[in-house]
């Protein structure tokens, strides 16, 4: 199950800026990609060392470079260096526990946000986080590990297809930004539908099991929320215009891209009402449930305990019992014994306990 | 059941304003109809292809173009083209998915709400998604299906009563929100019947059936709420007169549509205290069911268990027990039954269990 | 009881301005009143038709025309025409399901809110709406039925005291506003006399019933609280003095009047508060109750099986038992039967269960 | 214990500005004190009428008068009309179910709030209603009954101590404030420690009395909420510095008034959350209760019920029952009677019923 | 356990600046430790006397006076004198009760919120309350005992690491506040490690002590949430640049310190959701569990029941009753005790009570 919090108290009392990456440790080598197009030019390479980048920085066509692992700290230093970003900015990027954010540091603007795919054997919800840096002619993309849901994306660069080659360095952080969020409405369908499966259970055989996966659904409910309620502030401040790197014309897309922002959000909200709604249900159906029980138990007492309460009567030893001696005795018990038991029933019948 | 969520996820990565019908896919042919009017002339046909609306697009007089059924693409594109729409505003026509909202694109704003109606047989409510376009002499409504609540503004248009003739292209768009909009209390007066219904049979004869009504009805108040909701939100912002589209007359109109939504959405949060507040009562119901269970439970044991005791005594089969030989023994046994019997019964209506 | 919503939906698809009254329907004449004064003239008179009325509309004394009972539409478009209201404003008067608010047309201010009264014999809160129509020189009164809280305004007009024959029109309004309000808290004392009561009651001897009342209660303060929760904006925006029709000299008042919202407000979710934890108060008494029963079943159950066991060992048949010879084997029966009882009535004395 | 609501009711109607004296009535007559200072002047007396005060109007000293008891209606009048004071003013005072506000008539403020006391027999919380109107040069303070907490400030005033009688009126009114407030902290740390007191008990032994207790101490808490929260608004806009009788000197004092009004109201909150998180506790613990409780009652049952079947079958009068003329029948029973016993003992061990 | 309040009403009356501390008192001497140092010149020393630091004050370099423990008064006054602090900030260091806050002086700045720590022992969160204020160049800070989190600031500063040495004192307030708020992560990774293994507890097993764990862990919650909330806005203020104290290049690391803030917030959000879910979650599993026991009783008592009842009748003295002569009426009855036993075995299997 995903950790409530990560380790981040190695940090406390380190100086500021100080790199330490805040997360899994993996032994590969982050691998970099390099994007570099513009309307007519398109070259794309990986690189084996982040040095090779620093090539694309003052060239006027939109590079993309993005890096696919986060624990080589020196890549980080030194591309830092060359673009001379502000050292809170590596330090948030390494630290993998940050809360979505987008800050204008004058140059560049800093994003940061959650990646959510879901684990196809446990069918859990795993966050990765992104870091995008956007500068005048360039995006740079951050990633805790390979494998991401930009693949339509590059498809689109490479064969030029829709507006994004004709488009500046804003427009591709949109896309990017977009293909993110429109990655949530996925996650939300799967959700959606674990939901409306419980729903049906808890209405018609709750068992214990079923508590449990209300649980498991509210846990990651929690996480869900927690990844995009702060992207609502993220994406409108990229809306409204108050940074200038983004391009009038991008912004239009990005009100857009804010309007599914606020639809994720919604729904996340809806199925939160309908999750605490069945655990009132499973309440109540466990009420329900041993209500008949003790029912039951009830009904059958009732018959058993006088019928019981009779035969033990007769079957005392005292000397003078008329009744033991009548021809009919034993006949007019067995005729009781059916009267009392239908007379019962009839009434819990009346009842509505049967 | 409504589904909980549409499947938007196809949609994921493909570039911005590509048209694809997130929907039912159906078979049949839009139906495209044309009205056309000012004070004096008034034409009305339905057309084949989207073509013919386009010779109307420089009329000075008012057009209302309605297209039931999203399916075909093309249209979209054709009228978008010939309108110069913005692809967004395509693609949000297309995605029956949207959240009630409204966009101000300067020649033309775009309002997309949901159209509620009931399903006659199951009583569900259905939702249906409107778009609207207004222009500056042109409304273009597009809905998912036929059968909508306009009939009486066709009506009002072709008699020609009222002041609809001799307003512009805004009054227009007014009276379509404005039905949409009296069309939820008539959804609205089902549901408090249901309500109301479920309420008196929740206090007097509460069955684990009812809980599951109660789960209905909660979610459809969800559905409900969540089309009425941002609606607030987008009647304000064309009452507020910030969009020069809608003009200073129609803008007294719309606050009147504001206070029905306002009303509305009031309603809306008066239902769910009460079937919240029905929940609370269903369980302590069911509670107090239990308490009159275990009560007959309680008493029938507490009477037999002595009883049953005693008569255990005596059929014992000790060779010394004086009482078996006494000539009064036996009656002396039926006295200490109904002692013991009523004694009880004395005790359990003081402390008021019966 | 009172219904959650009225039928409102035959007005749905009408032109807006259509008078309809909604509402219920009787057959008495409306009821039409005229009292015009100034500081030194006094005139008071019950008029048959609505036109008698439009001879004070261009005096220079304050006019109050009151209006009991609103079924007769053709009255509210002769005054209409006559003053020049909006057709919007006639429509929200006779719709009696608006929501408390205030309208400013300029030349007049359309107010809309509840008038509360109890039904003596079902003690329950019966809702009237009130309307008034604020111009410079008059106010017009449009009530529901006859009867209503102005009887002491009524009066000082006549005998002159107090300073409402020295003040304007929109004085006349804030003392029919402020009488209305002054009423609420005679609702509220009944309320709140009830909530003791059943404070008591839910403590001391919770019985099923209890819940029907809370339920009902619950209720009650649902549409209170709806009537009630508007006026703080509606007295609000007349006390800042927004509206150029109500004069300085007056908002000192209506300040007051604002006050007296709030604190009936505040009043109210006391009693929301009190009312949702009586709720739980009950809830947790049911279960009190409920395990205060099962203590006396198990303790009867308790002693008394092993002790019927025992005299069903004794009572078979077997041949070779030798305790049944015994000359003390009855009596040691005895003796283990109130050793059995009294020991286990220790043990649950112990437990704190007797 | 406290009354919900005081009966306001008979107001209803009368002319505002009506003089009437909400609460108690009381015989005694009401207390006037006066204290009169500056730097170097200090005069203090009881007068018997309010006449006496009135000489003290123009003088240039700080003047404080105050008057215990509103019972006497004439007093108030002859302050007002000698100070100029508003009748609503007046009005407030004398209706002691006032919500804590403050109110600026430019040559005075008019200040109203809650003192606190605690009974010390019966431990409920006792509130007081106490005015404060505050001129350039005088603050007039009303008093429900005699008693306050006042003390320490007479002391200061009269010895001279601290900077009070350097500054004016207004730093007397911040004084009174002060102490008002201060003073319910004192009262917080007694609800602190019954919510203590209460919060062991609850875990440790939930008797039923603990629900009970529960209820009153979530009473008292709605009233001191009632009385605190609006104080916010009151405090901060004195300290704002909108009221030009503030001086800028007293400000800085009344920020730390500030402070502690939102600390108070912190602790209230947080004590709210301490006490509705009991309920939740106290009910599980009656859960757990009741299970214990079924938990004796199955083992009980589940061991004497298979024993009594066994004794029963060999009590039967049957002819042929072979077992019954064996020699190690008996023993045979009593074997197999402990037998079943200990391994459903040993069955309850292990599903940790015991 | 943390008291809830502590003892402030000693305090009530008292004229404002009274310098009384609040808290517990001890015997030994508050330590004082100066640290002063620019880029070049540094100096660390304790000193005895509050006199020695007042040396530093208008020397050029920044100082850094911390003094652990606040019971000695004399030393803040005479520290007030000197610096001309006012008496209301004096007053409030002394208060260890106070609300995280900033307030400005226009000299200095005093700032005070709550360092966190947690006891190794008992696991309970201790609250110690840090002030400081900050001048031009000049930190002071109290802490009310030996022993605090800022170890590696004064590292740094000694070796001249990172631009701390470079900075002014906006930059050392800066670096305090950031190791406090550092510092709560490590609290919260404590608080999340208990919440999960609580967690998984609640749905394995739960016991009557898992409800007293989660109401402690419910109340750490509500401590830390009062210590935590208030920062934002603190936090807040220092970084939008409102105070000229705070120089234009540390406001970008405070905004740092502002994200951290709104995590933890976050988080502790997040972590309240799950502890009240875990509520929720204790209340089913326990009401699943008595539906089990009940399930356990119902079954043996509807087996054994009847099954007693036919023994019963069996065992009656009837002069006549045919069976008991019958050569097979014994085994008939075995064989109907095995029939009566597995019919309701599957019974109870279809009902999925087995």
């Amino acid at each position: 199950m995903q950790k409530l919090i990560k380790k981040r108290s190695k940090k406390a009392g380190l100086p500021p800026g100080t790199l330490i990456h805040i997360g899994e440790k993996k032994s590969e080598i982050p691998k970099i990609t390099i994007m570099d197009y513009d309307e007519v030019h398109f070259q794309e390479k990986e690189v084996k060392t982040i040095e090779e980048c620093f090539l694309f920085k003052d060239k006027p066509t939109v590079t993309w470079i993005n890096i696919d692992g986060l624990h080589q700290v020196e890549i980080l230093e030194k591309l830092g260096e060359c673009y001379g970003f502000h050292p809170l900015v590596l330090e948030d990027i390494l630290n993998t526990d940050q809360r979505p954010k987008v800050e204008d540091y004058g140059e560049y603007i800093y994003i940061v946000l959650k990646m959510l795919d879901q684990n196809n054997k446990s069918n859990e919800i795993l966050t990765e986080q992104i870091s995008l840096i956007l500068g005048p002619n360039f995006v740079i993309s951050f990633q805790e590990r390979e494998g991401d849901v930009f693949g339509p994306i590059r498809e689109r660069i490479r064969t030029g297809k829709g507006r994004i080659r004709k488009m500046g360095a804003d427009y591709l952080a949109y896309a990017l930004l977009d293909s993110i969020i429109d990655n949530y409405f996925f996650i939300m369908e799967k959700l959606g539908e674990k939901i409306e499966f419980l729903e049906e259970e808890v209405v018609k055989q709750p068992i214990p099991e079923t508590l449990q996966t209300i649980h498991h659904l509210k846990r990651e409910m929690i996480f869900f929320r927690k990844a995009v309620w702060p992207l609502r502030e993220v994406i409108g401040s990229l809306e409204r215009g108050e940074l200038p790197l983004v391009k009038e014309t991008t912004r239009i897309y990005l009100r857009d891209v804010y309007d599914h922002t606020i639809q994720v959000i919604d729904t996340i909200e809806t199925f939160r009402d309908m999750v605490s709604g069945m655990l009132d249900i499973y309440l109540s159906s466990v009420s329900n449930r041993l209500n008949a029980v003790m029912k039951v138990l009830t009904i059958i007492a009732t018959i058993f305990m006088p019928l019981t309460f009779i035969a033990g009567i007769y079957g005392m030893n005292f000397k003078y019992m008329p009744e033991l001696e009548w021809r009919w005795g034993y006949p007019a018990i067995w005729f009781a014994v059916v009267l009392i038991s239908v007379s019962m029933l009839i009434y819990f019948k009346r009842k509505r306990w049967l």
